[in-house]
């Protein structure tokens, strides 16, 4: 077979600084998930990308031929409307837990496809695995009947069929330095978001240390970036840019992020982790159609925990079942009497990752136990010697490590800090 | 075995703009050559190379790098100095020909190791290969003896142990569109030649159409590039840069310009040929601690040419065999009366290789009777239906898309344009 084009003049068409035509980026996409396109001439052109960018109209086919890669999708036979959410990843994001069933309670069904995690943020599925008896990997008709007939919700893993294209090239990043690149990161969670075949779409795009954003001027062109290629799909998008300076909630790890979310559905819960609950359940209800809804309701009357324990039990797990608990811990004390002003996601987050919560590379055991459990959020007054967080772990010898990463991850001030007011910064939507 | 430093920092580090260190250099070439580095993640780092381009320091650590991946040469102990050329590569360029045997008959050894010609402007060992008995694959022990008591000029393949991750990086920049990069370019050139082990070499850097670099200002980067690689490896070096908007000669083709040398070799030949040879063999010698020497009467009396006959037979060749000729010619005719204004290197040597004189893929056998036979030269006053080149060829089928190539590649007007003064523009040297 003749192939349309020659990799190399696409290559050098970008390289160049040049726009490469709907149809060169139709056939590269395709020629490299046949193999003919070579991983080294991949990674050379996604380095010129990196390097060059792409304009909006090359990011949305980019995109779309993702998309056509593979298999797609199709939730419009359902009775219910379908609303999804993706968040860019965060230390203490376990906001998918309660927002799926929560969101399903208003009778919107919400498909929670998800990929596993890498490195300090941990992964959504991860954290559900520590819940006894729960799968992640479920058949597509199973899904489709949790969406239609069952609980409403699922978050499962996603199919090898859904944007293949798209995970040879994520892999392919990870080793070549091509990951920090807006287009490329737009375009990834967008195919896969796409091809899931979702009704609405609500981003959480976070911002700062914890982040894959660290700074409100990037995270708005992310955020921009996915908003405009939803726009050229018809797909009704919405983007809130989010705190990601410091942890969300109390509680970063797999178990210990579960019981902090049940806490949550049970109409408790920390506040900040209950706002951007509201905050995103609001947008995906309102994209669904149903903008006027009494929310906080559902969290309060039962609503939402029902939806969740029916979700967990159709995935197999058993809702009442105790979760794991770390058999080794270790506490951190405050030096002074004063105000905790600040208290860094990352490092927060690399210390869990240390204590086993999340994984150095793909397919690595997770410990289902291991964490940190925040006794003080910023603001907090603190006494010398009161315990300011837990550190949890199966294997002790990774407390040194954990503690190292904590160093200079957080400030006793004399003064409390001007108190933040919102975890929301920002909010970019389609305009349809 | 633990890795020094991670190939995505590394990446990330050129990725960024930032300065190479001389240890990430090293290993990043080592772990290369021994696969621990991938081809994927080369690529990146080679599009990296070419957008952020490197400093002096890192492309002379970068030339050591490729040298230190293989074995080297060393003719110190040869009783003749000596004194090697490269030339970038033009259409008729057979200037090495010529040159080496005239540089060996003053008692200067001329260690010409080649490569195989890919694309238009064909390869030294192609042009040798059509002389019969003629090997190009000798050893390094018969190389040294043709250097130190032999004809004292050896043009032959250069072995697979030199610079083993340049050829490795050479493959694969031609398939990544990061052929085009000074750094790299330079480096890939100097690392062979200093690996070779000579004592002093002149470089032809070919400015114009049928050359790799189309403009002075790209090719005198290029130049100065390679004198700074050889001034920090104390290598004598010199740069020319020398006219290829027009073919050199008459002759372009294997046997064709392997007939054209030897009439050089005889004494005659065409000016610009002579006028180039004359004027590296200057340098080379000069180089080499000879700069007086009166070099054309070595062509007049014979001297050059018997070293000729001795090298060719020192390689299995027979100087006295008939050179092949091709059985189909075409000739193309002036289509009015006036000055040929224009003769294009580049419409001359894509039509040359489309007659089968070049390869278009690396393994490929070339003819060694096709080519081009020039009857005019830019200046020279034409008649209509004049003769101004001939074709040849033994596939006749390939005339067509030969002609389609001299389309627009020459101009007949009616005044004589302004004669060239000297095939050669600029000097550049290592000042010691």
């Amino acid at each position: 077979m003749t192939e349309l084009f020659d990799v190399v003049d696409v290559i050098r068409t970008k390289r160049d600084g040049h726009v490469l035509s709907l149809d060169e980026i139709n056939w590269v996409i395709d020629a490299y998930t046949r193999g003919v396109v070579g991983e080294e001439q991949m990674a050379a052109l996604a380095m010129a990308i990196f390097l060059r960018g792409m304009n909006p109209d090359e990011i949305s086919q980019w995109t779309q031929a993702m998309i056509d890669s593979g298999e797609t999708m199709d939730f419009s036979a359902l009775p219910r409307p379908t609303a999804d959410k993706h968040s860019t990843g965060g230390v203490g994001d376990k906001i998918t837990l309660p927002l799926a069933p929560l969101v399903a309670a208003f009778d919107v069904a919400v498909p929670q496809l998800s990929g596993r995690g890498l490195g300090h943020t941990g992964g959504t599925l991860d954290k559900l695995e520590s819940i006894p008896g729960w799968q992640a990997s479920i058949s597509n008709e199973h899904i489709m009947h949790m969406l239609g007939e069952g609980a409403g919700a699922v978050i499962c893993a996603a199919g090898a069929g859904l944007a293949p294209a798209d995970k040879k090239l994520y892999a392919l990043r990870d080793i070549t330095s091509t990951v920090d690149c807006v287009p490329l990161i737009a375009s990834s969670i967008m195919s896969k978001k796409i091809a899931e075949g979702t009704g609405s779409l609500v981003l959480d795009v976070k911002v700062g240390s914890g982040a894959f954003m660290k700074d409100l001027g990037k995270a708005r062109e992310l955020a921009q970036t996915m908003v405009n290629i939803g726009a050229s799909h018809k797909l009704h998008t919405v983007a809130l840019l989010t705190d990601m300076s410091t942890p969300l909630g109390n509680m970063v790890g797999n178990a210990l992020e579960v019981r902090e979310s049940v806490e949550v559905l049970a109409g408790g819960g920390p506040a900040d982790v209950v706002e951007l609950t509201l905050a995103l359940a609001q947008e995906m209800l309102a994209a669904a159609g149903k903008p006027d809804e009494d929310i906080e309701a559902a969290l309060q009357d039962g609503r939402a925990m029902d939806r969740w324990n029916q979700m967990i039990r159709e995935q197999g797990g058993d809702p009442t079942a105790p979760l794991p608990v770390a058999a080794h811990t270790h506490q951190v004390v405050a030096e002074a009497d004063g105000y905790l002003t600040e208290l860094d996601a990352l490092s927060v987050g690399v210390a869990s990752w240390r204590l086993g919560a999340g994984r150095a590379a793909a397919g690595e055991a997770v410990q289902a136990e291991a964490g940190i459990e925040l006794h003080a959020k910023i603001g907090d007054p603190v006494r010398k010697g009161q315990p300011l967080m837990t550190l949890h772990t199966q294997t002790p010898e990774r407390f040194e490590r954990a503690l190292e990463s904590l160093v200079g991850g957080y400030t006793i001030g004399e003064s409390a800090p001007t108190p933040r007011e919102s975890v929301v910064f920002e909010r970019l939507a389609t305009d349809f």
